[in-house]
């Protein structure tokens, strides 16, 4: 998927990583552009003076800024910097696009690379230097059609989680202390890790509300988009290497021959050859794995290791019956099937496996859900590693004291999100950290 | 198009420059991934002692390298680069990948920006600082499978200027001198650009070699992608505003109604929204401007300005007839079409304006072209600002002293391409610039 990089926190992002990155991109782009939402490209630089305009807001990214001091031998006048994020890159330009409300709204959005210096330990996908992501920034007369835009967006990252990566999410509302500074509210897709029980801020969409005049703003993001890629992967990797969804594995099934001394095998290859033919022309992405100087079983290894969903082999028995054996990736289940149902049981199966990827992991997740009352009681389950529901007085001291609190070498714990699927708070409900009336159920834990 | 930065050189790229960059990235992307090409992604930044290291390649981009030496308050340690193109980049991991003939060929390309920090003059599209483009990396085993691929890729690269900017290109091979550093041989395909009397390196595609042992590499990339629109405005471009040929255009057909005082304002409306959705259901990108706030003449010249290839208009006449009236960007025909036949002939119209695009910067081109003999017709073509096609000895020095005698303000001469397609060359012909025997037919002019 990746390969370490000679600059640490860099990474090149492999043929096999980069094409889920490129189907979760169809998707998206796509849906976005039937919402009239417009792609640009803004530069990759900003010069310093414009960078430090929204104070707040750079206050947060200025230690990560990288800075530009030099063009070939000569020293630049004045240093500058590589976008963090486009907020104070776009929004003099929206200023000046934006005359009336006969311009509005205004919706664009850009694909493109930030760089966040981090000094923290670098993870492959999880936190780098360099990030591939989208942004979209946009802006509308009323409040009702921004605050109908950031849910529209959020619902196209909770499919791209939930319905393409098969990684459980849960929607909700940032709290105060987490939401993006200087905005009005931030609505999130949470997932969860059930291995490292740690939550990820899947992605997230803003309302900024008026930040000029008579115009409401939103900004979405999928928060660092490669780390998508890592969630899904910690999500559903084994033993054996990763684990793909079928909607986002760029070879969906891979057809292997099996020689066997005496066997035709000229006519084992021409089925592979034909299998592979059928299954993609009605849209499986399917390859054959021809190659003479591999075994079956080298070639299983790998392909298993890749995490191709299905693999199916043809060895002469097979050949000999007109069927073919496949063998799920997910749960090692293997089936023979008729070849003239094939094509049939082969996408029957692959709906399958996307279905029971999503399913597992929502089983997985939702046992590790803990629903607390007390302080005791969300201590114990901080240190089982759990996902924890908790009532909440929804005052920003109260959540910095818990992350005071529970500051140790893993790091503190923190809201995740509201739900917006709240169970019920019975009157008289009392907050787990402060003791003071709660007024919403809310998710925490230890995040990434 | 594009919008200015307050950067020097660097530009926004507006959502109507950047569908053009979007189709033509569709085309492209499609079509090499047939070619088993797999996209992939590597870090922006490069280390100075990996830049250094490819010396004669560098050469030519050092004084263009823009350096990061700080993050925050930070100084780095040594240092970085940002990419002003990867082979430096992606040549140590080929090596790594690549153990022996059975991990061959290897075919990877990126889409990605490049920072070439250059002072002569910045020009939106032509020079900017940073670049959007595509840079592809493959490598074989054996000579004639590279060869192969660099042709491939150059005739993709002549039907993005052809097929979809309606751009005349001439196929060929860069002189030693002007060929890329390092390689074996470089394929072009150059454009001319009439108004101005320049020419345009539009694409390339370079054999490099054996660069590593027993493997044959070839590059290409489409020189500065943004560079490629930016050809396309120049040579299709009218007082007006911009003429887009309808392959690349976001909006193909704006359609437009024309009120008028007692007529039924309601019918004209629906009409309009139905017309857009007939031509939007067989695939032609058809839009309505229905805004109020403007007159239907200040709307004929906004979407003249921004290109569109073909404006509908429905008035009272027109509604009450059943017919819509088409007319021309290109050249201002106008024509009553009955709403029975409408999506047929529109379909014809857009293809006809197309190819008449392509035809008439055509027929321009070529009357630009001008064969010489000797130098004194030479100089005097390059003052009418030909683009001059000429006998050579293919001597590296006689290009450089015609680089040398031509020197000016507006630039020096230089070659273009020897093009494939080789007019007789009769024994005992000399060289325009030598007197030596003439090896080969070569386009010269002055050149962006």
């Amino acid at each position: 998927m990746i390969e370490y990089y000679d600059i640490s926190g860099c990474y090149i992002v492999r043929p096999w990583a980069m094409s889920i990155w490129e189907i979760m991109q169809t998707f998206f782009d796509a849906e976005i552009k039937q919402m009239k939402i417009k792609n640009c490209y803004f530069p990759l630089f900003v010069s310093s003076g414009v960078l430090q305009k929204e104070k707040d807001h750079i206050e947060g990214f200025a230690p990560e800024v990288a800075w530009v001091t030099k063009s070939g031998e000569s020293e630049l006048e004045m240093p500058i910097a590589i976008r963090p994020t486009s907020e104070t890159i776009m929004h003099p330009y929206f200023s000046k696009w934006i005359r009336g409300h006969r311009d509005l709204p205004l919706r664009l959005n850009q694909w493109c690379n930030i760089v966040r210096w981090e000094f923290s330990n670098p993870t492959p996908f999880i936190r780098s230097r360099e990030i591939l992501w989208q942004e979209g920034h946009t802006a509308f007369a009323t409040k009702e059609e921004a605050d109908t835009e950031v849910l529209e967006i959020l619902e196209l990252y909770r499919r791209i989680y939930e319905e393409f990566l098969a990684v459980p999410v849960i929607k909700g509302k940032k709290s105060e202390h987490e939401k993006f500074a200087g905005g009005l509210y931030t609505t999130t897709v949470e997932a969860f890790v059930p291995n490292t029980g740690r939550g990820v801020q899947g992605a997230t969409s803003h309302c900024l509300g008026q930040n000029f005049a008579k115009m409401f703003e939103i900004n979405f993001e999928n928060e660092k988009g490669e780390k998508t890629i890592g969630v899904m992967v910690m999500v559903h990797g084994d033993d054996k290497g990763l684990v793909l969804p079928p909607k986002v594995a760029s070879v969906q099934v891979i057809v292997i021959p099996v020689p066997y001394k005496g066997a035709d095998m000229q006519g084992i290859f021409d089925a592979c050859a034909a299998t592979v033919k059928s299954l993609n022309e009605v849209g499986i992405r399917a390859e054959a794995d021809l190659r003479e100087n591999y075994s079956p079983g080298w070639k299983y290894s790998h392909w298993e290791m890749k995490g191709v969903p299905l693999r199916i082999e043809i060895g002469p028995k097979d050949f000999a019956n007109n069927q073919v054996r496949a063998v799920r990736r997910d749960n090692a289940v293997k089936i023979d099937i008729p070849m003239a149902d094939m094509v049939e049981k082969v996408k029957d199966m692959l709906d399958n496996i996307q279905q029971s990827l999503f399913d597992g992991a929502k089983q997985k997740r939702d046992a590790c859900i803990q629903v607390v009352h007390t302080w005791e009681e969300f201590v114990e389950a901080l240190g089982q590693k759990k996902m924890i529901l908790a009532p909440w007085c929804d005052d920003e001291e109260v959540e910095k004291d818990v992350k005071a609190r529970t500051k140790g070498d893993i790091g503190a714990a923190k809201s995740l999100c509201s739900p917006f699927n709240q169970p019920e708070l019975p009157e008289g409900t009392l907050c787990f950290a402060s003791g003071k009336p709660a007024k919403t159920w809310t998710y925490w834990g230890r995040s990434y």
